[in-house]
C-alpha cells in the first residue's frame, strides 16, 4: 500500500463545495471519479480543508491510499486527462503512511480578492467581490494588522461553526493593491468556519469608513458575531496554499519504498 | 441627436467574436439588445476594433447616435442591468458628432497572457495560454524589443488579412513577469489581423529556445508568414485600451449641449 499526496487547483464556480454533496456537484466527486478511471478501483480521498460552495483553490491538498503504485505522472498528467477543465492536479508525491493532509498541516494561506471599480467587471467576476466605492487601503491595512497574533475569533465565525476552540493564531494579515484588484491575504495555523470571509466583510466596512479600525480589537475582545461585518461572498475567496513542516515527507519506510518502486517504472522521476 | 461613446469590458469565452455573426453569439448583438431595451429603439453601434472569437476586452470602445439624450448613468448602470454577466459598460460619455471610435483613435494596447506552469491551470484557463515548459524571459525580452519601431509586419498577419498597408508602428512591446502569468504587452498605432497572436506565438518559440531572437529582425525584413511562429490561441488575448488624442471629446457643440442636458436630469453628474 502506498499513500499519495496531491495538490489540487479548482475554479469553484460550478461546485456546491469541496466535499461530496447529496444535492450538487462537488470537487471531491470529480477527483474520485478521475481516480476510479485511472486505477480501476474506488478510492476515498481525504482533504486538508473543506471549502464552501463557490470558493476556489490554488493549493488544496488531499491524500489517499492505493494498492498498486503508479508512476507519479499518472496522478498528475494522467488524472488531468479525466478531470473537467475547472479542476486540475498540480503536483503529486508519495508520502509516509502516517502522513495526513488535515492533521499534519502547520497552516494555511487564504486570499480574499476584491475588485474595486465603478461597475462590475466581467473578467474578474468569477474570482472577486465587486466593491463599487473607493476603499481607503491605508486604514484597511492598519485594521488588518490588528488581527495578527493569537486571539479568540468567536466574532469571526459562522453561527453553524462547531469548532471546539475559537482561539487561533494568524501570522500574516495584509492588504495588497493590484488595481483594480485588492487582495486580503491571511495566513495562520487554524481557521474557523467563514472566518476569512467575515474578516474580509469587516475590513471592507472599515475601508468604506462605515466602521472604525479600532473595532477589530473590540471584536476580538467581546467575541460577538453580530457586531462584526457581513460575510463576504464565497467567490472572492481562494485557498492558496497549505503548509507542511519541512521534512513532512521524509519519514517512514513506505515513502522510500514507494519512491524507489516509482523510480523504476517512471522514467520522468 | 447626440453621439455616445462607451467603453466595454467582456469575457469573450462564450462569443463568436465582437461583430454580429450569422452563426453564433456576438458581443455586439448583446450590446445592441441592451440598447434596444434601454431606449426602446433599434440602435446600430460602431466599434474601434473587431475582436476574434474567444478574445477578451477590458477597454473596447464603441459609439452610436441617439435621438433622445438620457443621463449618462442610463448607459452605464442602466445597460449593465440588461447585459449578461460576461459583458459590462465601464464608462459612458457624450462626444462631438464627428467623433468616430475607429477613425479617431490614435492607438491600441493589447495584452497577451501566458500561464507558465507544469500543468494547465483551471483558474487562469479562460484568459491565458498554458505553456508547460519554462520560458527564458530574458531572451524573450530581447526579441520583443526588436518589434519596437516602424516596420512591415507582413510576416505577422493572417493569410485572410486584407489590409492595404502592412507597415505599422509599435511603440511598446514588453514582457512582464507576474508568475505564474507572463504578459506580452503590445502598444501601437495600428494592427493587422492576428498580428499580436502571431507575435506571441513567435516569442514563445524564442522563449523555448526553438528559434533565435535574431529571427524577429529577419521576419520583419523578409515578410514571410510561413517563417514566423504559430498563431497563439485567441483566449490569451485581451484588448486593454484604445487611445484617443487628448481633447478628442472637447470639440463640437453637440457635446456640450448633450452634457448640459444630461446634467439637468442626472443628479449624479
Amino acid at each position: 500500500m502506498s499513500r499519495v499526496k496531491l495538490t489540487i487547483e479548482y475554479d469553484g464556480t460550478a461546485y456546491a463545495g469541496w466535499q461530496l454533496q447529496a444535492n450538487g456537484p462537488s470537487v471531491q466527486a470529480r477527483i474520485e471519479e478521475a481516480l476510479l478511471q485511472l486505477t480501476g478501483s474506488a478510492v476515498r480521498v481525504h482533504s486538508a480543508s473543506r471549502t464552501d460552495a463557490g470558493v476556489h483553490a490554488r493549493g488544496m491538498v488531499i491524500h489517499f491510499d492505493v494498492e498498486r503504485s503508479l508512476p507519479l505522472s499518472a496522478y498528475r498528467e494522467g488524472m488531468n486527462r479525466y478531470l473537467p477543465q475547472d479542476v486540475a492536479v498540480c503536483a503529486a508525491e508519495y508520502v509516509a503512511e502516517d502522513f495526513h493532509s488535515r492533521f499534519c498541516n502547520s497552516g494555511k494561506w487564504y486570499r480574499y480578492t476584491l475588485c474595486q471599480a465603478p461597475v462590475r467587471s466581467p473578467l474578474f467576476a468569477r474570482t472577486s467581490w465587486h466593491v463599487s466605492r473607493v476603499l481607503d487601503l491605508e486604514v484597511m491595512r492598519r485594521a488588518a494588522a490588528c488581527f495578527e497574533g493569537c486571539y479568540d475569533f468567536s466574532a469571526f465565525r459562522s453561527s453553524r461553526c462547531s469548532a471546539k476552540t475559537t482561539v487561533k493564531e494568524l501570522t500574516v494579515v495584509t492588504v495588497i493593491d493590484d488595481t483594480p484588484l485588492i487582495y486580503i491575504d491571511v495566513e495562520g495555523s487554524g481557521f474557523l468556519q467563514n472566518m476569512v470571509r467575515i474578516m474580509a466583510g469587516t475590513l471592507v466596512e472599515i475601508g468604506l469608513h462605515k466602521r472604525s479600525p479600532d473595532s477589530i480589537a473590540e471584536l476580538l475582545q467581546n467575541g460577538r458575531r453580530a457586531d462584526a461585518g457581513r460575510t463576504a461572498p464565497a467567490h472572492g475567496l481562494c485557498l492558496m496554499r497549505i503548509n507542511y513542516a519541512p521534512g513532512y515527507n521524509r519519514r517512514g519506510t513506505v515513502l522510500y519504498g514507494g519512491r524507489e518502486k516509482v523510480n523504476k517504472n517512471n522514467k520522468k522521476a
